[in-house]
């Protein structure tokens, strides 16, 4: 599997919380893109609208792109930043709102299209609820529903990646899991529609990354795009990769590689208290390493493992393979 | 919406866990019924293969029942309570298991049927995964779903509901959500396969049982069945339902109203330190309250509410019908 | 139980998250005050340093104090907004950031004494680590017990309240739970030391919020003060009183009274996406008529329950008391 | 750090869920002995009270423990398995099973002491509470402690380890953390009065096991014993050591290495669906592997990060140290 690393603009420069509001001083446009630049591993780039790129800067921001070397791998336009999406955007009660996602979608699809990226991100942090007897769940997945449809119509050669996550910033998100964004692409029935599994959202919500590749393989075969960091399960901490989990990611690796992934796997980590721009070049430097040390893995015994379902002989193959030890 | 309440036959009786094999002393098949006959909220009865009948015993258990004065609800045909199914039923890496789990399913299928009743109930809770790297996800899902197509095709007049759990006794099930339980049912095609929520199931894989209920509906009205008891959100403690929550379980039923569920509703708990038949008996008795609650809520209010998505309007009319405080 | 009801001034105002930087236009401090003195319930006001008072404010803060009739409940110096306590407070590595946290509980609490309050709250959020192999466990809870044993000596006469959260913003923090909280003030044995107990956080760390009323009873008396909200017992998720849990609140309430409690109880959610004061409003009605609610049920028939420890029983009461239903 | 491992005499045996009474046919004391003797990184042995050993089978069990060749580590008294503790043991709301609690206890101790081992460990399961409302925090955590201070009275040369776990088999257990444990002791007061932390159950508990090591020395020097396994975080899944965690099991080991300890690491791990011998001889070799990875550490560079708090200079040292690669 080749190696094809990205980030997410912002990662290399500093973060806010609830609490702080700015943890470390800001990096311009320009020096944002040069930091990233900087980490050996990096070939590719993604950027967020509104915080990243709008129609008036996307000259400039093209400029330093191509300054920098990297690959515009996708654009996610502003769907969860801006007040105006507090309480929803394509599944909102208010339907300017709803137009104005929509308007946004299409608006940042054109964005992308013109400088020649075919990937789309759309993260729907908003859409969703958080009190019990808030939404009428019926309607506004409807509405919702409809306004992806049209997004995927707008342009069929652009692939739309959906980003699913269980919650935050709602306390429940209406496209929450590998399932419900699956359900959302049969229903919607485009072909440009499909997943951008976040690594660190599908270990918040309790499922197996590497079942969610096969579950989006088997079904279509809708993985997008690959959003990678890692976290303690309970919440989306977005820590270095590899820092926590180690094992987990390499059967992440080893089942991107079986179901024939070639795209992206972009670093989407939140470095409150690091240098962002060190931070993401620790993320890279294991990815490369976890991806390498999975390829080494003796596969004909793993399929032996597999055909088995046997955990203890599983056990001892990753032990020889991680460890070096029988 | 009536109130058609039903119990699992065991619960009215002891319970094991895997430290201690029995809380108290067993109680008889008969004497199970008449425990569960003497709980006047109760009209129905569901049935576990093996711990409580079998082709053997069916004469003998149709008695009981007849003297009961119960409706048999649903039949589920054992596919976890013995060691045969420990790695597996349907998705057995042994074909002779696969086999052995249709025919299991086929017999009680014909079993149910005899005895009057057209729902199965089917809970995979062996069929998943403990260990990364021990399952081949695509293989053991692709016979999993071949197993249901022929146990739906066995008898199309029979429904069929499929029980989602996020884990346990696995630590990770294959129908795992409400949203798999779909993506399972769209796979398979057949219109008698449907989904069986444990409303407490739901909590532990952090839905919203109410949104639970509303994707069901819009994914082709596929609320066959509904198990029901309480947790803390973290697993799946049975425990009397309402002891922990209320606004969920208001919000539930309200939802199962609204979109014009008319199945049963079947207590599902393990009351180890309780008498069983008294455990019951008070889930019973909050469901009624806790219905007769939902249904006094002003439907008008609750349409604004909804329609205006106001968590502060949503809380005030709460407040008004559960505390009759403005 | 008297009910003496406060908030965190911000709260009647506007939010941010990591994504949105302001959900809502922010308001004056002046118009803050306002805000909160329009809700019939509240008579108490709790303020955070930097946010809301800074010695250079003060006098404007207190007129605006006076004008409002609220009591000032207590002022939480910020050890945790700021920049500089990004990586620690007094268990920084950096001797200076240490000393300078100390300088500023200091500080707070002469100006909190000099407005007349007696009650300090003080919030290590930033104390603690992200990651695994990050931090010098025992150190660095050396020297924050130093420095909490300083600041106890600065002024013996004013209540020091510290608040444990098991997590965020660090992804473990070292005052994580009611007993690590206790065994801090064992160690350092100050009478002024005490705990301000957050019923959201005790939710989140799967604390039951009575039981852990009962242990600060237990060990020295040491409930010094209250935070109050709602959440999904996962995260700290600052909802309205109320909105999810009924029966743990009115079991908690009952501690506080049936442990003597006669603080305050301090309203402190983030209503990110409804008006500050309208939530703030809500979670003041439902504390109210929870209280009453708690307050009816009948006292020799819980006293009976729990001398039998007997759920069934205790499953009866609670539905009679909050359903009217025997 | 000395390799001192040992193993619960069942784990190498069959196990039971409340679903499945035994999904494999069990084995004999005798054969449970030869099974665990076969593994050649164990030396010691740790036995459960009525599953393993009793008065009246001490002399056959003493027997087969000499031919193992095996260590006795430890006895735990059973307070969790007979019905007769499914409502509490120490702390039960009834005098009698309390006093059959402490003598269940004191006779377990002479058994110990008999067979030339010093150390009892006490896992209180089944002392804490299922529901709100349900239990008298004060009188019952004030009985436990005082049968559990008569207990190290009895013997204060045997050293008792309390073993914490939040829940499971109740809802909610009253010792419940490495803190609530610590405040125990402190109150006790009793010089032969210390913890074993179970990894599993404080990866559950969200605690660092590293963290809590140090929280053990840090008040009094009181780790004890160690019992270790692996899990997801969210529940006490008893898995094979190092099948899902890796760089914390590192810090793990380390801690214990750092603060000095020289006690046992027992094995305590449930094999459903796993030969039990085979899959406890996985986790020998894991933690071996994994020991001599973290003595391989560069100690200079990581007193460096420690000292520094630096997530991204430690990165670098672990993918060094475990991954070969800078």
């Amino acid at each position: 599997m080749k190696k094809k690393f990205s980030v997410f603009l912002s990662n290399v420069g500093t973060c806010s919380d609830r609490y702080c509001s700015q943890y470390a001083t800001p990096f311009s446009i320009r020096e944002l893109f040069k930091r990233a630049a900087s980490i050996k591993e990096l070939g590719g780039i993604d950027l967020v609208g509104t915080w990243n790129i709008s129609p008036a800067t996307a000259k400039e921001v093209a400029g330093y792109l191509k300054d920098s070397g990297l690959t515009l791998v996708s654009i996610a336009p502003d769907l969860f930043a801006s007040p105006q999406w507090g309480k929803g955007s394509l599944s909102s009660v208010d339907p300017k709102i709803r137009q104005a996602a929509l308007d946004q979608i299409r608006q940042t699809m054109d964005l992308t299209a013109e400088l020649g990226c075919g990937l789309l991100t759309i993260w729907p942090g908003q859409d969703g609820f958080d009190y019990p007897f808030q939404a009428d769940y019926l309607v506004e997945r409807g509405w919702f529903a409809e306004g992806i449809a049209k997004a995927c119509a707008h342009n069929p050669k652009m692939k739309i990646a959906m980003e699913y996550k269980i919650k935050e910033p709602r306390t429940h998100s209406y496209i929450s899991s590998v399932a419900t964004a699956l359900l959302l692409i049969q229903e919607v029935g485009a072909a440009n529609l499909g997943v951008a599994l976040d690594y660190g959202h599908a270990l918040m919500g309790y499922e197996n990354g590497a079942e969610s590749v096969a579950l989006l393989k088997r079904h279509g075969d809708r993985l997008f795009h690959v959003h990678i960091n890692d976290n303690y399960r309970h919440w989306d901490d977005d820590l270095i990769v590899g820092s926590v989990h180690t094992i987990e990611f390499l059967e992440f690796f080893h089942w991107l590689d079986r179901t024939g992934y070639e795209g992206w796997l972009t670093i989407d980590q939140f470095p409150y208290r690091e240098d962002g721009r060190d931070a993401v070049a620790e993320s890279a430097a294991w990815m490369s390493a976890l991806m390498d040390t999975a390829e080494k893995m003796d596969r004909k015994e793993l399929d032996s493992v597999l055909a088995n379902k046997s955990a203890v002989q599983g056990s001892r193959l990753l032990r020889k393979t991680l460890l070096g030890r029988a």
